[in-house]
C-alpha cells in the first residue's frame, strides 16, 4: 500500500507550523510531502522546498499552477494540507476542494463565521474528505479521558474547566509568528480567542461529548496598542446543564502551553494537562485518584492504538499531531474516522469565536450559542 | 512575660476549626487556652473542655456566664477566640467587645454584609483589637509572593486568577462540618462563595495589594435540593484595570482544598498553590522560571520570620494559621501587624459575598464593588 | 485529665530542635512544657525558659539540681527530652531514668554503639518508657505505608530503595546546627551517617517491618578538612532476602530534605517522599498508580488517627513530631505504642552506624548485620 | 541535497524498537527507510517491508544479499542501521562495514566485550561512520545539562546519582521484546545491567563529561529462574574522584522508564528526569533553583539547535532518538558530531557491563575500571 501524497500550503521559511504538519503527516509512514505552495514568493517556496527537501519542480508559487500541474501527473498528489495563516484558508480549502483535491487544514477553519460557512457548504457539495487538526485532541490521553467520559466513569458531568493559558505575546508581538496573529487582516476578527481559545472550546466538547449552549464572554487586550483580544475569560453552559469555565490567555508570563482540562461529573473527576500529556488523573467520589499512563495496559483501545511506546518513553505534541493525520490517512484510504475533527467543528468553532467576540463587546451577559 | 489567655466561643464536640484554632493559638506559646463557651448545651461543653484539658470550672455554656466569670478571675482571658458558625460571629463579638474584650474570629466576619457593617461599628466604638483568621495569607511563601510583587517584581499586574476547588460537598451534605454550610440559617447568603470564595477574594487582594473594583458574577447550585450556591465563577476587575477570574466549587470530585493562585505583570509571572505550599513560582520575561523554597535564605524577613523549620522540612495549614495567631498576640501586646486581616477585610469579604450573590442572582453582568 | 510535665535537656538559645521538641510535644495538648535545662550556662538557660515563657525558676542549669528539685515538687516533671547533641544523650538518660523519669530521646540513642549497649541495659534495669524520636516514622503516610505492606499489598518485598539527600554541609560548616554534627567528639562516630543516614536505616525497617542483615557500606567525606563522613551509600540486604539500597548525602547541593522510600514487592510498589508527605503512591503489576491522599477515608486506622485537617489541608514535619509525642503520652497514661521506636530501636540504629562506618573504613565489603 | 538511504537490519514483526529507528531516522527528512533485512525469515520480512511501505523487492531476508543488491542499485543504501538482538550487533556491523556501509548500530555495541573489542578493530579498519544510539544523551536538556557542566556552573563535581528504574521484569519475561533480553545467548552476560545499566553508565559520563576509572558492583536476579541480573547496584568512582551511584532495576513495579540523573558540584546541582524530559532543575549553593524549560531562550546552542517545537509543546523519546540520527547524518555529509556516541563509548559500555558482571559475581569489593 503506498503512501499517500501531500501538497502543502503554506509553511514557507520561518514557519513554525509547516514543519510540524510535515512531521506530523509523515511520521507513521502513510503520508509524503511531494509538493508544496510554501509561499507566493517562486524563490521563497524552492528555498523551502528545498528545506524539505523535496522535487524542486513541485515547490509552486501558485496554488492553482500546483493543482494543475499535479493532476497532470500519475504520482500527483492525494490531498492539501493548509498552514498558512487564517485568511488564506478558505481560499486554498474552496481552490482545492474544487480541483477535487480532500483538503487537511490547520484550525481555526477561515478567519470569520461567514467564510466557514461559506466552506461548509463548499465542502458539503464537493463530498471530500475535509479536516481539522485539533492537534489536542490527538493525545492519547485524550482520547482516553473522552472514552472514560462517554463509558460513564465521572457519572453525569456537572462542571467543566479549560484553561489555555500562554506568556508569549505578554510584549510587543515581534516575529514571523506573532505578527500575524495580532493583525485582525490575517488573523480574522478573534486574537487569542481564534489563536488558542478555539483549541479550548473543541477539546471541552471534545471530551465531555457535551455541545455548548449558552456562554458570557469577557474578553480584553492587555498589551498597550494591540488590535485584538489577548485574554479570554468566557464562562460556559452545555447542553446538560453542565457550568464551564473556558480561560485563554497570552500575557500570562511564563506560561508556556498550559493547556489542561477538567471535568467534574455526580461520580469523579479527571484533569489532564498538556505539558505532561502522557498521563491522566482520575478522582473518585471516595477520594481516591488514579493515575493512568500511557503505555501501560490500562488504556482503552483508542488511546493504546494511538501510542507508539512503552509506557515511560514520552510522547508529545508532534506524535499527537501524527494522531489526526493518521486518522486522515484512513479516511482517504476509506475506513471511518469518527473522531476527527471536520466541518462541523470548524463551523462551531468559528461560530465560537464570532459569539465570544460579540458579546465580549455589547456586554451583552449570556448570549446562546448555536450553530 | 506570660501566655496570654484565650477563651473559645464554638469549638465543641466534632468541630473541625475548634482545635485547628487551639492548636494554631498555642504553636508559639504565647498563648494558652483556658476558657470557653464550647457549646450551648452545658454537658457539651465540659465535654469539649475536657477534651482539651482546660479546667472544668472554666468550660460555660452562656457566653455573658463567661465574659463576667473572667472578668472577675485575677487570672481572666485576655480575649476570645469565635469559631462557631457564621450566624454566630455578630452577636458574639459584639458581646466580647462591649465587655472590653478582644476579639479573633473565624471568617467570614458576619453571616450578612448587614451584620458585618454593624460589627465595623461595634468594634470602631470599642476601640479593641479585632482579627479574622484569612488562614492562606498566613502562609510564609504567600507572604514572600506578597512582598515580592510589592517590590515590583512583576512589574505593574495584568492578570490575576485564583481557583479554590473543592470537591467534599459533590454529596448529600452529611454531618456536623457540611450540614451548617448549606444552611441559609446559619451560613449567611453564600455558600460555597461565602466558604471558600471569600478566601479566594481575600488572597487575591491580599497578594496583589490591589482593590478588586468591578465583577460579574455566575453562582450555581449544581447538587439538587440545595439552597444556596455550590459553584462559583466570578469575573473581577481591580483598581488598576487589571482583569482577574476567581473560581470557587465545592463539587469538584476529587478535589480536596485546591486554592491557587496566579498573578502576572508586565515583568512576570508567580504561582502559589495551597496543597504545596512551601514553594513560590516565579516567572520572568524571558522564560526562566525560579522556585522559592521555604526555609532557604532567598526569603524575605516577613517569610523569613514565620517560618520554624529549615528548608525540606514541611510546614503547613497549621503553621499558617499560627502566623495570624502570632500576628495576633503581638497585636494584644502593642506590636504593629500591619498584614493581619481586621474588620476592614472582614467588610469587603462579606461585600464580596454580598455583591456577588446579588448579581449573579440578578443577571446583572458587571457591577461596581466597592465598600 | 491532666496535661503530662516535660522537662527538657538541651534546646537553648540558637537551638533548632529545642523548640521543635516543644511544639511537637505540646500539640495535642496532652504534653506541657514546664522546666528545662536547657543550658549548661545557668543565663543562657534562663534566657531559653523565658523564651519558652516557662517559669523562670524552673530554667535549670544542671540536670541532676533539676531531677531533685522537680522531684520534690508536687507539680514535677513526668517526664525529660533529650534534645542535646549525641555525646549527652547517655549521661542524661542515665541520670533521668536513675531517678525514676522516663525519657523522651532524640535520634540517635547515643554518641556511639557501646554506649548504646550500656543504655540498653539501663533502660531495662529502669523498667521506665524510654522512646526515640525517629520523626518521619509519624507521618500518617509513613504509618500507611507500613499497614499497606503488612497487609500484603506488595505481596513479598524485593526490593528497598531509600535515599536522603540533603545539601546545606556542602561548605564549610558554620553554625551551631553545623559545627557540632560535623565534630567527632560531640556527634560520635558517624558523621552524615549518624545524623540522616540512620533515619534511612529506621524507617526502611519500620516501612517494611523487614530486618537487615547484612551491609555493604561506602562512606565519603568529600568536603576538605571535615573528619567525619558526609556522603553515604550502603548496600542492604533483608532478613527474607529483599536487596536494598541506602543513600544519604549532605553534599548535595539544592537538596533540602528529601528523604524518600521506595519498597517493591511480587505484587506492587510503593513511593512516600517526606518533602511532600501528605500522599502515598501505590503501583500495581498491571501499569495501575494510586494516589492515596491524607485526609481521606482510604487511610487505615493507623494513620488516619495520626490526621488532623481534613484532606488537602497539608501537615508537616512539626505534626509527624507531634505524633510520636501522642504515642508517648499514651504509653506513660498506659497505654500501648508498639509503633513509637524504643530502646531497640536505637541499639539498632547504633549497630548500623558503627558497622557502617567500620565496614567502610576496612572496605570490608558484605558484613553481616545483627545486634 | 537528497535524502540518505538507510536499510534496516531487524526491526521484524512485533519488534518494538525497529519503528522507533525508522521514525527517527526520518523525522527530519534527511534520511529514508528504503531497504532492511527485517527478519532472517522471508515472509516475516516481506511483511515487515510491507508494514514500513518500502519496495517488497527491497525487504530481503539476508544480510550479504541486501548489501549486494543495494550495492548493485543507483539508489543503494547509504548506510545500514542494526535494531536486532544484541547477539546479531557485531556479525551486522561487521559485515556492513566490510562492504563498506556505514553502520548505527543499537546499543550496547555487542554482546559480550570480547566481540566489542574485534568491533573496534573493524571500524578502526573501515575507517567509516559507526554510531551507537545511546537515546538518552539525545535529549535536547541532557545537551544542556552537559554544556553547563561543562561551563562550570556546578563548579567541581563531587557526586553523581544516576537511577533506571523499570518493573516490566517482575514477573515472567513474556512476550518478544522480554524473552530475548533474558536469554544470555542473544542479549549477552549482563541482563538489567546490559539492556538499561548501561545507558545510565553513558548518561553519566556523556552529562558529566568525567570518565569512571573504578566500581564496586552488586547485581542480582530476583525473579525466580531467571539467568541474568534484573536488579543492579553500582558504586562508582570517577577519575577526578568524584563519588558516584548507579542504580538499574527491572523488577521495581510500577516503575515505567524512570531514568534520572543528578550531579552535584561544590557549586551547585542539577536534576533531569527522562519521563519530565523538557526540564532540567539547576540548584545554587544558596539554595535557588531554576526550572530550565525546553524551548525557551535559556538554552544554549546544542540543546536549541535540537529542539523542533516552543515551549511547551513537549517533545519526547522519539524525538531525542532524531537527534542521534541527525547527527549521524550530519557525519554521513562530512559534518562533525562530536556527543554522538561511538565506538568508543560502545568499548566503555561493554567493558562497564562485563567488569561490573565480573566484579559483582566474586564479590569482588572496588575494581579498577578502564579500557
Amino acid at each position: 500500500m503506498r503512501r499517500l501524497r501531500m501538497g502543502m500550503i503554506g509553511g514557507g521559511p520561518g514557519s513554525f507550523i509547516g514543519p510540524v504538519h510535515r512531521i506530523a503527516a509523515e511520521l507513521d509512514r502513510e503520508i509524503e510531502l511531494v509538493a508544496g505552495v510554501f509561499s507566493s514568493d517562486a524563490g521563497r517556496s524552492r528555498a523551502a522546498g528545498e528545506s524539505y527537501r523535496i522535487d524542486p519542480a513541485r515547490a509552486y508559487s501558485d496554488l492553482p499552477a500546483m493543482l494543475a500541474a499535479e493532476k497532470a501527473r500519475g504520482d500527483g498528489i492525494d490531498f492539501v494540507t493548509i498552514v498558512s495563516p487564517n485568511h488564506h484558508h478558505l481560499p486554498a480549502a474552496r481552490a482545492a476542494l474544487e480541483a477535487g483535491i480532500p483538503v487537511m487544514s490547520d484550525k481555526p477553519a477561515t478567519a470569520t463565521l461567514a467564510e466557514a460557512k461559506e466552506l461548509a457548504g463548499i465542502v458539503r457539495r464537493a463530498g471530500l474528505p475535509y479536516a481539522l487538526t485539533y492537534t489536542y485532541s490527538g493525545y492519547p490521553l485524550v482520547r482516553e479521558a473522552r472514552a472514560r467520559i462517554a463509558a460513564g466513569a465521572l457519572g453525569v458531568i456537572r462542571k467543566v474547566v479549560v484553561e489555555y493559558p500562554q506568556g508569549w505575546l505578554s510584549g510587543a508581538a515581534e516575529g514571523k509568528q506573532a505578527e500575524w496573529r495580532v493583525d485582525p487582516a490575517r488573523a480574522g476578527e478573534g486574537g487569542c480567542i481564534g489563536d488558542i481559545g478555539v483549541h479550548a472550546f473543541q477539546l471541552a466538547e471534545f471530551v465531555t461529548g457535551l455541545r455548548v449552549t449558552e456562554l458570557l464572554a469577557d474578553l480584553g487586550t492587555v498589551v498597550p496598542g494591540r488590535l485584538l483580544d489577548d485574554d479570554c475569560s468566557v464562562l460556559l453552559r452545555f447542553e446538560n446543564g453542565a457550568r464551564g469555565v473556558l480561560l485563554a490567555s497570552q500575557i500570562e508570563v511564563g506560561e508556556l502551553n498550559g493547556l489542561r482540562i477538567r471535568a467534574y461529573g455526580d461520580k469523579g473527576g479527571l484533569v489532564w494537562r498538556q505539558e505532561e500529556p502522557n498521563t491522566l488523573t482520575l478522582h473518585s467520589l471516595d477520594g481516591g485518584t488514579e493515575i493512568v499512563r500511557a503505555g501501560t495496559v490500562l488504556l482503552g483501545p483508542d488511546a493504546a492504538a494511538r501510542t507508539r511506546t512503552p509506557g515511560g518513553h514520552p510522547e508529545g505534541y508532534l506524535e499527537a499531531f501524527a494522531n489526526l493525520y493518521r486518522d486522515f490517512a484512513g479516511l482517504l484510504r476509506g475506513a471511518p474516522a469518527p473522531l476527527l475533527p471536520g466541518i462541523e467543528d470548524g463551523l462551531r468553532g468559528m461560530a465560537f469565536i464570532a459569539t465570544a467576540v460579540a458579546a465580549s463587546r455589547d456586554r451583552a451577559g449570556w448570549v446562546p450559542f448555536d450553530i
